[in-house]
């Protein structure tokens, strides 16, 4: 059983599931799966680590699979020759986020990949269509790691109307099963993209620490802020803000960053250690609100077809909610 | 046609569709259409002006038509006899939101009403159902006025894994549509509560510049804040903040509440004077991120017919998505 879409012709894949480009975490081995389950696996090009990206690429090639490859965009303009390694591996897509398109929208189209541009705004979607896009992910401030502030829920017909249908729109952020498929297709998106589901998998390059912090929390313990940005000294543009799980570390500085400041040479000493020795007191879980739904870390195939199993049976059934009027 | 639900049955009503018991602008006039067209009109009982209350339940009790009444919960324990005066009238359902329904829920209950509990986290879905909530309502930060910070696409399923189908669940905050509905209903919920798509019809008590301003804006123009109800000395218990719609008022003081502080006895009466006159450059616009899904402002009973048809629509045509395997 495959769930077509605008989405899935356009990419050739089978079922409309995109994995996110999470920074080191998204890496040849979890692209490959997604890839391999039917999706779309995107490789987390994040702040363009010349040596790590060269390296995943590497990997995944020889496995011939269909794969794309997501970068920060306002961090890729500091280093654009990274773009140029990716288009040579002809990647299925690339998908650029938070910044910019346009300065590499020309490039990656004559290159044969399809530009998936993600966006926080209707301002932002209006931008990345006149850039050419050939896919919108509309991402809701329910997501992990870096967003902006409105809700997927309005975000997505917002857009797809603005839109009229010249190019599909993903759903992201704030999805992890079928049910928010099922829902992302009714608002009139064509596919859905996860991050924090696929993070909680076998094949995910984090911690086990970081992902059995995934599986236990629930909606309400994450928090949207700057708090780990400032900690790892990696100062982001405006109106990013960075989505992880609370912990001792954030619930101490949350609303003092002005202070945390201050202390920066100290603590982000400190954020470092913690970092490499996985002490997630410290360093940030960076996941989205949709943590409240997993549960369990199977493999990534395994959500992607339980996905699609709950999403087409929610398809399926829903006209049984209609009742035609007696009269 | 009608759209069946654990909702539909529970309230007696034909369509899963609720009114946001808006403060002044649900009044009797906006109840009794929306209940007319098949859904639940609930009052604005708001922060529990008497003299508003008891004449606008002099309007709807000889209509016959099956109301509710909404109160913001903090504020009715501060004139707690006011649930006394609302229960005479029988009300279908009094729906408490934002605050502690331990102390009214054995009342409401005890006279025969339906208990619908407005619900913005996980921690407070439980606590409310503890309570002995017969409905929550799910309330996403996409909505407009006073809210809290969980975006309504993972809120949904979460809370509904977590009742465990031992009561039902509507979707508040973000919803304008039919689209919204069928997303609504994907997600787990048996319903919808719609404030600002029900502000922007004929028959809400609005002031028709603030209506105007809810047709044209878009979605990226709203923000949660606490400068409205500084304006108005309403001061709020965290963790609630209220979404209005952007103006200058609001662009001059986000971000700076403090110097609004100590600007307060002449920012407070240019705010009254500003309500009063219906100038919206300074005084708020209350509504949510979903405005820009809002193009006109049609009867209460097209906006609940043209919801149910696209839902509807939506519903039947799902299974049309899927593909079943060549192989």
């Amino acid at each position: 059983m495959s769930i077509a879409t605008a989405v899935t012709s356009l990419l050739g894949i089978r079922h409309p599931i995109l994995l996110a480009p999470m920074d080191l975490v998204a890496d040849a081995r979890l692209t490959e799966a997604v890839s391999a389950a039917g999706g779309l696996g995107i490789l987390g090009g994040g702040y363009g680590d010349e040596a790590w990206l060269r390296r995943e690429l590497d990997l995944l090639q020889p496995t011939g699979t269909r794969f794309g490859v997501g970068f920060i965009t306002w961090s890729l303009a500091k280093n654009p020759h990274l773009l140029d390694l990716v288009l040579e591996r002809k990647p299925a897509a690339v998908m650029l986020s938070f910044g910019d398109p346009a300065p590499f929208s020309e490039k990656i189209k004559k290159a044969g990949s399809i530009l998936i541009c993600q966006v926080q705004s209707l301002a932002s979607a209006k931008e990345a269509l006149a850039c050419g896009a050939d896919i919108l992910v509309a991402q809701g401030t329910e997501g992990g790691g870096h967003g902006a502030s409105r809700g997927l829920f309005s975000l997505v017909p917002e857009i797809v109307d603005a839109l009229d249908a010249t190019i599909p729109v993903v759903a992201a952020g704030g999805i992890a099963d079928g049910r928010g498929l099922a829902a992302a297709l009714s608002l009139g998106a064509s596919g859905v993209l996860m991050g924090t589901r696929f993070y909680a998998t076998q094949e995910a390059a984090g911690k086990d620490a970081a992902k059995a912090r995934i599986q236990t929390a629930n909606g309400d313990e994450t928090l949207r802020s700057i708090v780990f940005d400032i900690s790892r000294r990696n100062v982001w543009p405006a109106p990013f803000t960075g989505r992880c799980l609370r912990n001792a570390h954030l619930d101490r500085w949350y609303g003092r960053e002005v202070e945390l400041l201050r202390h920066l040479d100290e603590e982000s000493g400190k954020y470092a250690n913690a970092r490499a020795a996985g002490d997630f007191d410290i360093a940030a879980v960076i996941a989205g609100e949709c943590v409240g739904l997993v549960q369990d870390i199977p493999t990534a195939q395994e959500v992607v077809e339980r996905t699609v199993r709950v999403a087409s049976a929610i398809l399926a059934n829903g006209s049984q909610r209609i009742q035609l009027d007696p009269d």
